[in-house]
Formats: structure tokens, C-alpha cells, sequence
């Protein structure tokens, strides 16, 4: 995998990556213009297309109107496209880069903490239906990923903090020592460690389990159960928000759940969640980890040892009822 | 690859094919409905997406159709889809199986001369975008191709002639006996050994060449400018007709030319077209086979003596332009 995590990488795209072809330049409302720009000037012949930013967005029309602007700026197969952005971004910029000419290259500038610490690995790309979220979609590796964590300062704190869900989850699954650092509570001054760690073990499963047949599955810890808050709030809970909620109820040592919420505390995650478990559970039941009625699920046992297990509906009821 | 030809096939579908499922039968309104019920009554859990006969349906917007009804219908990864028509419907619902929760199975009973002579080796879907052909794909292999000789007696001569394009095509690339059977014009006879070499070449090729970088690209013979003749007729000609009419300024020997076009005149092949050449250039300069100015073309030096040749653009003229 082609990953390079540096401070100040944006600025030096075209260094890092070749800029010198068609390039159309993905993002959305919520990255700052400036940094939209400043990707564009590193692009001799680039072109751009923002999209307002949210999960509304990760549709097949926005895709569409994407292909079609792909298409009248005479890219081809040796053209590519840049995502700037978080996980929306690259989920459609992938997933028409997959399709475009049934395939061209892409390179992932993520910029926020979400999409650096998790979601610019594994090549997974796909857009939601009908409100059902992922449900089109297939694997396309991008060409290269590049995380500059000088592009998070200009998140809002509360993005910027649910993004590190996904190293707690990292932390959890497999890596004392990453728990130990969100423990500390100095993010900031560990940020391209935290950043490395959380990369470097999603990279190991990735890598050993390209079709995610087997333990890539591990990285689905929190996703189930998230994935309904998600779906059922709405736009009320942020992603990684909804990672960390759906975490604990399937980290089964008492202790480990302790420490936990007070790192949640620390960094600023909700603990709770006010939504109603019958409907985040109807939005569990519509989504695609389904087989037929049983689910394989990431649960935690102690810290760094997770496990994958089938459950059936009744059981994740009961997990989501805090039952 | 696994591909069953046989009469009566379709007939014995479910004990060809693991059709107790979740299925979602593909077709079109040029597919016998009884074809499509006689499909359906060997589904215990079948459904049905049947959209407008023609290529005017191969759009995103058929195929998100498609994928909104199966979400509906709750087809699960372990669900499959049938496509049970021509190329199109196999474009769409392979396209379609794709993408669905990141890939299911679809099966594949080709329907048409064509479809079972070319379209349904090699895993190529694709959809058209903003009247340009194929411009949105993948590669995505069916589970199973099972090609029925008795489907294509309900086609109207035209359609069945047109499809056979495709075995003149194989012939002349590479197989001197698949010529000798077409020059005799006995195709009704000789028609499942005419189907079974057609496709034996194409297998060999696709097998050995899977990404479609190298050899494989001969099957593309009579296709570079057969295509820019379907676009621009708009329906005039049919796909095998452009495919012939493509293939002719792309053979060497002017001794298998007369031989060629004596086939063609008695298979009932067009051997001329009407179109204006600089339309047609038009076209196949916004199709997907362009590589900046440069396309590598398939040609024919002798019988059975296909190459391939990468020319510039005005070298396609002049061929197109007949000089």
C-alpha cells in the first residue's frame, strides 16, 4: 500500500503524486475552499467537482453527475481523480474512478480524522440507496493515500474528536499501546503516532484479507451497532460518534468497559445515546452485514483481543437493549 | 469458466443452476414472456425487473432501478441475479450484480445470437452514460453462462444473423474451420459446433489475459469502428451488423476480403452503410478505446492471422474513410 502520512504533505502534492495528467478534483462544501484551491494550483490541467457536504450527498446521482463530468472533460484511462475530503468523498470518487472507463486511478488526500485514521485504508468504496447505507459499491484501491495532519486543524473540535473513534477501536482490538496513548489524553502532541498506529494495524488486516472473508472483519468493532445510530439519527450522531456507542456493548470485561468510557470522556465522546433501540435495530436489519438473520460481529474480550462472532437478531437485540 | 451449451437447457434451469434463492430475474420486452415465465416457475423465491427492449435502457438510471428493487425485494449477499436476454440485459444486470452489497452472483442465459456467440464470456459489464457506450463498468464474472441453442429460434432473422458476426469474427482472427462451416451457409445444422468454437477461442483469450492488456484485446477486431457506426446510426444497424461492417477495412488480404464478403452476403450480413464516415469518427474519438490520440486496433493479415496494431488517429480515418 502506498501510504504516506506527513504534516504539510498537501502542499506538496505534486511531488508526492502525478498531478500532470486530467485530474478532477472531488470534495464537498465542508472542506475549506482554500484547500480545494491550493490542490488545484499543484494540477495543470485540473478540474473540479464539489458536492454539498453530508451523507445525502453518497448517492448514485452524485455519482452520476460525476461520471458525466469525467466524461465531458475528455478524461480517460491514464487521467485520475484526487478526494479531498472525508469519508463521503472518497466514497464517491472511488466508487466513479471504479467505474469511469471500468476503472482509473485515484489518489486520497483525506482531511478529516475519520477518513485519516480509518477510512483511507482497505479500497472499499460504495454509495447508499434508498437510505440504506454502502448497499452499491465494490473494491477499488486507490493509487496512493496521503494524510497531512496539519489538514485536521481546520475541523470543528467535535468532528475532529469522533474521528478518533477509530483508534480507540484500533486501541481496543489489538494495541495496548495505542490505548495507553488515548489514555494519556494529549492527542495533539501524538497525533501522527496515534495517527501511524491506528494505519499500521488496519494495513496488517487489510492486507492479509483483501476479499474481507476473515479477520479484515475485525475493523466492522462498533460498525453494527453504529451503523443503526447512524441510520436512525439521522445526521444527529457523527460517524465515529456512533463507532464508539456501538463499541460498548461488545467489550465484555467490566474493567476494560470502565476505562473505556473515560477515555471517551477524556476525548470528548457521548456515553449515551437517546435514540429508540426498536428503530436502530429495524435500520440494523435493512443493512448489508446481514446473512440471512445472523450477523458476525467484533467483540472485545480484554483489552486487545478482539474476536469475531455469529450472532443471531435476537442476541444483537438484546446487545443493543443493553440487555 | 463454467458454461454449459445445450438444447433444452433453459428448460432445466434449476438443475443447472442453485436457483433456490432469492432471485431477481433480469430481461427485457424483446425477451419471450413466456422465456421469462418458464425461468420463473424454476424460482421458488423469484422475482422480476424486465425494462424497454434496446440499448437506450443501458443507463445508470435502469440500473439504480435494478438495485432499489432488489434492496426492496431484501436480496441478501447470498441472492442471485438472472439475466435472461441479450447483451444489454446482461450489461445491466451484471453491472448491476456488481455493485448490490459489493457483488453477488448473477447467472447468465443469453438469449440472443450475439449474446451467446460474444457478450457472455469475459465478465465485462458496462452501462452507457450521455449517449457514449460503456463508459461505466467493471469486470464481473457470472457463476454460471448457460447458452440455449432452441432461444434463439424465437428471434427475428435479422437479429439471429447479426449475432453470427461474431463467429465470423473469431474465424477470421484465428480459426480457418470456423470459416470453412460459415462459408458453407449451413448455420441451423452446424449451429452448436459454430457456437462451441466461437466461444472456445473467446475462453482461451479471456482466460489468459484477464485485466484485457494484452491479447485479449483481438476480440475487439471490427468493434473500433463498429462501434463509431452504432453510435452514429442511432438503431439503424444493429451491434453485429457495425461489428462486420467494422471488420472489413480491418482485413489485409484482399483475397479474404472477397471471401469474407461472399460470407457475409450469404449469412445475410449488410456489406455496405450510409452513415457519414466523419460522424462515425466523431464517435469513436468520445468512446472509451482512445488512449490520448493513439488506438490499438485488431487487424487481420490473412485467414486466421489476427494482430494487433496501435494507430493514430488519422491512420483510423483513412481506414474509416475507406482510402
Amino acid at each position: 500500500y502506498n501510504l504516506i502520512i506527513k504534516r504539510g504533505a498537501l502542499a506538496r502534492a505534486a511531488q508526492l503524486a502525478h498531478l500532470n495528467r486530467r485530474v478532477m478534483v472531488v470534495s464537498d462544501s465542508g472542506v475549506p475552499r482554500k484547500m480545494v484551491d491550493a490542490m488545484l494550483r499543484q494540477c495543470p490541467q485540473g478540474h473540479c467537482f464539489i458536492f454539498p457536504q453530508g451523507e445525502a450527498s453518497k448517492t448514485p446521482e452524485v455519482g452520476r453527475a460525476l461520471l458525466s463530468q469525467l466524461l465531458q472533460a475528455g478524461f480517460d484511462r491514464h487521467d485520475a481523480i484526487v478526494a479531498l475530503g472525508g469519508g463521503v468523498v472518497s466514497d464517491v470518487a472511488g466508487y466513479a474512478a471504479a467505474g469511469y472507463m471500468r476503472g482509473i486511478e485515484w489518489l486520497q488526500f483525506p482531511t478529516t480524522t475519520t477518513a485519516q485514521m480509518d477510512a483511507c485504508l482497505g479500497g472499499k468504496v460504495a454509495l447508499n440507496l434508498d437510505g440504506v447505507k454502502n448497499i452499491v459499491g465494490t473494491l477499488h484501491h486507490p493509487r496512493l493515500v496521503v494524510a497531512d495532519p496539519n489538514a485536521l486543524k481546520s475541523l470543528p473540535q467535535r468532528h475532529f474528536t469522533a474521528g478518533l473513534a477509530e483508534a480507540l477501536k484500533v486501541a481496543l482490538l489489538g494495541d495496548g499501546d495505542l490505548f495507553g496513548l488515548l489514555e494519556t489524553g494529549n492527542i495533539a502532541e501524538n497525533l501522527e503516532r496515534i495517527l501511524f498506529l491506528a494505519l499500521q494495524y488496519k494495513k496488517n488486516l487489510v492486507e492479509g484479507d483483501v476479499l474481507d472473508q476473515g479477520p479484515r472483519r475485525l475493523l466492522n468493532f462498533g460498525h453494527t451497532i453504529g451503523y443503526g445510530l447512524e441510520a436512525a439519527g439521522r445526521g444527529a450522531l457523527l460517524h465515529g460518534e456512533c463507532v464508539a456507542l456501538g463499541m460498548l456493548p461488545m467489550i465484555e470485561s467490566r474493567a476494560l468497559l470502565r476505562r473505556t468510557r473515560a477515555v471517551m470522556k477524556k476525548l470528548g465522546l457521548p456515553l449515551k445515546h437517546h435514540m429508540d433501540p426498536d428503530t436502530v435495530l429495524r435500520y440494523i436489519a435493512l443493512g448489508k452485514n446481514r446473512e440471512d438473520t445472523r450477523y458476525t460481529v467484533a467483540r472485545v474480550k480484554a483489552l486487545g483481543q478482539g474476536y469475531l462472532e455469529t450472532v443471531d437478531f435476537d442476541e444483537l437485540a438484546l446487545l443493543v437493549k443493553g440487555e
